[in-house]
């Protein structure tokens, strides 16, 4: 029994004196982060610099450029770019879409094409469904030549808006293939986004299976979707008209741009910290996911500014492609595998950079355990909540090489009132809250480089 | 122990019993104020329509007049007025600063009235400090008719805003009589925002003492703080001048808007939940405290749409003149004391619209424990941060009734992008943010009202 007290002691000893050295640490990071961070004029930079860059444009390879010289400006030991071949849609003259109820004057509508769509001008009648089992009854006789119209809302008794995003978006992922499968010429889907607002949100549909006809696919803004679904009840035999001129190029080279801080210890392990690169052509890509990609970078700013030395490499990737074809992550992890690299731990930031509320872990056993007690050190920050089931597109290839996944989680209520829509410019995102999740990456990514997993 | 753990299995279950069912009440809350929630567009009703309703002002007394009606139109036991005479202080002009460097052209800056200032036309040298002690520490030679410039700036480090707010604020609220009392003819003082930017804040400043001069007093915004110090370096006597126009007129009858529902078992406690009516002149008002308000009648909304019936009366109160006199809050618990009322319980929600994260209490030992017992019910939200010292300006006189005080405390990172300044306005509340405040006010209230303090 004495033993074990002793022993007990000495732990518990051990356990305080390095909660109290990491608290200090982590206090010295948000210090530095909120007097003197750097994130968010590298966001403005980035965002008002290299605005719509979509994967394949012009603006993207500005974009690749820009990340490769504000790198090297730090001082880091490595900065180097990864050549990837990436998908290249355009999206071409604005849509146009717009119906005509009891031969009035045409009612236009706010719609943009679904990433991946095909161009093309249709008319037709309307066929309002709210999943695929509810279209799949209806017969192919009753869609045929019709425009399908998903209209399934996200839930807005979900707390986690993600939840809500999950339970909506296979229409948008799964809706033109479903339709065409009946029978129909296009596609209308009800924007992912909570609440009623003006604002259509794009967003990569499926590749179109080989098995159906090509049809136009686009998303309506949820208050023009409210307004068409009064309207049908009044006449459902309204004429709708889409025009479209999105087009489809040939593969583009394209990179993924990386920078590390070699590790004095295990040089050969890598941690890993991302966010994506490319973003929808619909504005400036500020909260998805420049806000990722800018906190990634100020992380590993923070720890060599402070002269925090790493014993494992710790590597920034900006990933390429994650909206449209998810290339980079791809690409990145099949060069990981190919070199043997050892992959210890990932970080993905791309949920927005609003006020952060903690991190999601891909983890189980003693590593989520140790992860579980670094909660503690997050609470002055407010960023306790540490829960299980992270994350991230980009980084998600990594899983196969034994990589434990984790992702910051900020608060996700105004996510959707930006994502892939108009409204996710600069202005929209709040230095503090971008500068708190920034610190809190480095912070764990401290925790994580010196106790392992 | 055999007894012992009797005790402890029924504790248990009593305990466990009574969370599923509270889980359940609560989520009820939630779900019907996210899917039909009211508060939204009562704010921009209150907002759009009576804007700038500071106090003693004819918009203020629209606001009054709103209120009431809108408390109509739910039904609820009791709705009524209470008269309060109100401080009337008006802005005038827009006001005017500049100052010329090297006798170069004149350089404007953006400034308001400090509420409560006095008007006045100044010229003059200006001294810059960061606090009282530097102030005197100058001696009254070198003050004598200069402007005094407070430039003392929230401290960005703290997480909690508030607490950088009252780190920097005594120089709003009592740098005029410290000037005056060392000579000075005018005070500027930096805007009390975190950050850099370009709206000034304005915010009411102590009555000036009888002993001094009364001398005007402004704020600067933090951009046109740091350009006027970096000048001030160049040259130490520049000249800078002040116009305003502001006037105090005399006391005007104005209300504190009041509604309830009657307790069924105890009607004569009373549990208050409150924000406040008035609101600087600057913009709209839509987070301090138009938020507030139109939670707090949406708290009592939500408790009678579910048919939850209180055991205590629940009063919902639109305390007017927090921001200049806090006549309201003053009246309110007088006229409380004088009818010998049993106040229970006061809560105030005057932090801004933003994303909750909990609550604060003014609470001890037991009552402290049986609330911070309450925090689990409310994980599923995020809003599980029970911490100790809350309360609010409005409900602050009813403490010395015995009144238990607690205060929403939502997610502090942006109210001083805000709070005072022309940026306050409807668009900057997100709906979300807003309703879960809302709903969090009200299941609260239901458990203080099933189980007591």
């Amino acid at each position: 029994m004495k033993l074990f007290l002793l022993v007990l002691s000495f732990l518990f000893i051990g356990l305080v004196a390095t909660a109290q050295s990491d608290s200090v640490t982590i206090q010295n990071i948000f210090n530095e982060e909120l007097s003197h961070g750097q994130c968010h004029e590298n966001l403005r930079e980035l965002c008002k610099g290299y605005g719509k860059r979509l994967t394949g444009s012009p603006i993207a390879a500005g974009a690749v450029e820009w990340s490769f010289a504000k790198m090297k400006t730090y001082g880091f030991d490595t900065v180097y770019k990864q050549e990837v071949m990436v998908p290249h849609w355009v999206r071409g003259n604005p849509e146009k879409a717009s119906y005509t109820l009891d031969n009035k004057a045409s009612i236009n509508v706010s719609v943009c094409a679904l990433g991946g769509s095909i161009g093309g001008n249709i008319k037709g009648n309307i066929v309002e469904v709210h999943s695929f089992d509810e279209l799949r009854a209806l017969g192919k006789d009753k869609v045929k030549g019709k425009i399908v119209f998903f209209n399934r809302a996200m839930d807005d008794t979900k707390i986690n808006t993600f939840e809500a995003y999950g339970g909506a978006v296979n229409q948008r992922g799964r809706g033109a293939n479903e339709a065409s499968y009946m029978g129909a010429v296009g596609v209308i889907v009800r924007t992912m986004s909570v609440g009623i607002n003006p604002f259509p949100h794009t967003g990569a549909m499926m590749r179109y299976t080989d098995s159906v006809t090509k049809i136009p696919a686009c998303a309506i803004s949820t208050q023009d979707a409210e307004m068409l679904s009064k309207d049908l009840k009044r006449n459902p035999a309204l004429n709708f008209s889409l025009a479209m001129s999105c087009q489809w190029f040939p593969d583009t080279l394209s990179h993924n741009v990386i920078c590390e801080i070699r590790g004095y210890e295990h040089p050969d392990q890598i941690i890993v910290i991302g966010g994506h690169l490319d973003a929808w052509d619909m504005a400036e890509g500020a909260h998805d996911d420049g806000a990722g990609v800018v906190q990634s970078l100020e992380a590993l700013r923070l720890m060599k500014q402070l002269g925090i030395k790493p014993k494992h490499t710790i590597r920034v990737v900006f990933f390429m492609n994650e909206e449209n074809g998810l290339r980079g992550g791809v690409k990145y992890a099949a060069v990981a595998k190919a070199n043997n690299e050892k992959h210890l731990f990932a970080l993905e930031s791309d949920e927005g950079g609003f006020t952060p509320r903690g991190f999601a872990m891909d983890a189980t056993g003693d590593t989520l355990n140790k992860f579980l007690g670094y909660a503690n050190l997050f609470k002055p920050y407010h960023m306790q909540e540490f829960r299980d089931g992270g994350g991230g597109s980009d980084i998600g290839p990594l899983r196969d090489l034994g990589c434990v996944m984790m992702s910051l989680t900020p608060d996700s209520q105004r996510y959707f009132d930006f994502h892939h829509a108009a409204t996710d410019v600069f202005e929209g995102v709040n230095k503090r809250e971008l500068e708190l999740g920034a610190a809190g990456i480095a912070s764990i990514i401290y925790l994580v480089d010196k106790y392992g997993m």
